[in-house]
């Protein structure tokens, strides 16, 4: 039995569905890919840290945090190592890394992957700053070093974008993107067509937990560029970053503006896209105006999707509905189980 | 170099928008896979066979074909083999079965995969017929000789479904799947909507080609159920036959009917549907009334979507936009791809 000890750096919500997946289906792994997973460390920003390169309790882990608030720090495995100190000298096989965006930066979020990569170790990361900012520079590190390099979760959950380009797409070249990715802005919409106003839209939506604190992100397109950065630079090689992305949020749409794209039949959406201009590749993020019948104008609610041209598959898309924590959780799962398989192969 | 010999059965569009791809990409394969793959046999109909297990000429082929209407009987590699007798006799290690569909029985195309497999040949096929009648058979006779056995392009030609769940869905149960998979009656059913007459949408759609000769395999849902029963009998391990689906089709459907869903704001689709009831796996076809906002009612035309439900990733969806043959011929062609990769990693 093959033996793959993960270090995990960050335990919020994602983290904690992912090592629920690991719990529940630990013993499948072990039966249909003979590999037994360990997770060796978890770090945190503020609930401590656990190391144990034996394999340390992820149950105990989880019910910690869950009834605690934070690690036990009577537990032998307790550590105060911080997630770049884990990253950088525990033994382990794969790095998975969940800590928060640093959606200016990619920051300390891309040094803990290098670290890894250096190191010769697998990364797999849900976090989209990495994949926005430094993309072509932690392939070719992946590449150099031999070892696995994973990003599923980063645009749309555990929905398969990349891997569906690489594992089911094989030779096509894509070469236009288009998508509703974010969330926050597709509520807001909505809400405003149904005739809410923009105040009451932002309390309701923050109540229910679809608009953060500081909604600004969202609503200038900056989540959204990201996210366009991610795909055009792993599905088109654009090597930009969100900062080059031509940026316009739904800031200024107005009610009127909606209720007039209405008496046209059309709605109003912020679309993410990703093509070919004068041979170079482009990202764009602005809301704009599609009939009611179009694809895209179906698209409701926290539901997502992405269209994918390509040379010799035409267009297909693909649609997330309504996804929930246990969807990113997944798919760093399904990131690990395609390492699994991989290296299996290799 | 690994060399891949193929036994092509059918040399229709598909067959011809497959063989283009192979002579398109072959160098292109033999870089990035080391595998040279060579069409040993290529058998038809009406238009001869060709034989020869050193390689023959596919881009003569495709010229005579396409010039002359059949194979050059002058050819040295010109043979007047059967389809069953080249999947048979010659030598070869992929058959690749794009015979026409007979959608009662699923043959002779389930005798072509039997012999190939009990040969511990690979096959491919592009043909539901061996899918919705006799899957359970077949896969398990692939398990049983240790060879692989590929049919991407049989629900939605290339688009992504069964290698998107193998592939990119690991671990994932499915629990359910709906989907809008015969765009000969999404067509008609549109063109009614807009105030046509039900002969003269026939009428229209044959001479557009979305509608065949006999309308009637289509119309009365066969086409779909066939589709359906692949489906679950792969994503659910349904072990049904189209038979067993419970089969409405659209022919009465009245335009009086459709103008009234559209006054409630809905339109009517005929869908495909699989689930879960009372422990067993059932599929249906039928017409049903839904919003005008929903995802489905905005696959127009001959545009085609599924959505498949699972245990760990909730629902997710695949839309195919306005395919083509080229997309029939990289849905066989990416099947090849696949059994490449996983062939080279045993």
């Amino acid at each position: 039995m093959r033996e793959l000890k993960l270090a995990i750096l960050g335990f919020g919500n994602a983290g904690r569905a992912f090592a629920k997946l690991l719990l529940e289906k630990g013993e499948e792994i072990r039966t249909v890919y003979g590999c037994d997973v360990k997770a060796a460390a978890i770090a945190t920003g503020s609930r401590g840290s656990l190391v144990n390169e034996e394999g340390l309790d992820l149950a105990k882990a989880l019910r910690d945090v869950e009834e605690r608030g934070r690690f036990d720090e009577g537990d032998a495995d307790f550590s105060r190592l911080t997630s770049m100190e884990i990253a950088g000298w525990v033994a382990y096989d794969v790095l998975v890394e969940l800590t928060p965006l640093a959606i200016f930066s990619g920051q300390p979020a891309i040094d803990h992957i290098k670290t890894a990569l250096s190191r010769k170790k697998h990364a797999i990361t849900a976090n989209k700053g990495p994949i926005a900012w430094a993309f072509s520079e932690l392939r070719a590190m992946a590449r150099e070093q031999g070892v696995g390099f994973y990003f599923e979760t980063t645009v749309m959950d555990g929905t398969p974008v990349f891997n569906l380009v690489d594992e089911t797409l094989r030779m096509c070249k894509v070469t236009e993107v288009k998508g509703i990715l974010n969330s926050t802005t597709n509520f807001i919409l909505e809400e405003l067509a149904c005739g809410k106003d923009y105040d009451e839209v932002i309390r309701e939506g923050k109540a229910r937990g679809f608009v953060e604190a500081d909604p600004s992100l969202d609503i200038e397109g900056w989540d959204a560029a990201a996210k366009t950065a991610a795909l055009i630079n792993v599905l088109m090689g654009a090597g930009i970053t969100p900062k080059e992305i031509d940026r316009k949020g739904i800031e200024d749409i107005t009610r009127d503006q909606i209720e007039e794209a209405a008496a046209r039949g059309n709605v109003i959406k912020l679309i993410c896209y990703g093509g070919i201009e004068a041979g170079k590749v482009i990202g764009r993020v602005r809301p704009e105006e599609i009939s009611k019948s179009d694809l895209l104008a179906s698209i409701a609610g926290t539901s997502s999707i992405v269209t994918i041209t390509t040379d010799l598959m035409g267009t297909i898309s693909v649609v997330e509905e309504d996804p929930g924590i246990e969807q990113t959780g997944y798919g760093v799962f399904s990131d690990l189980l395609r390492l699994i398989c991989k290296t299996h192969c290799e």
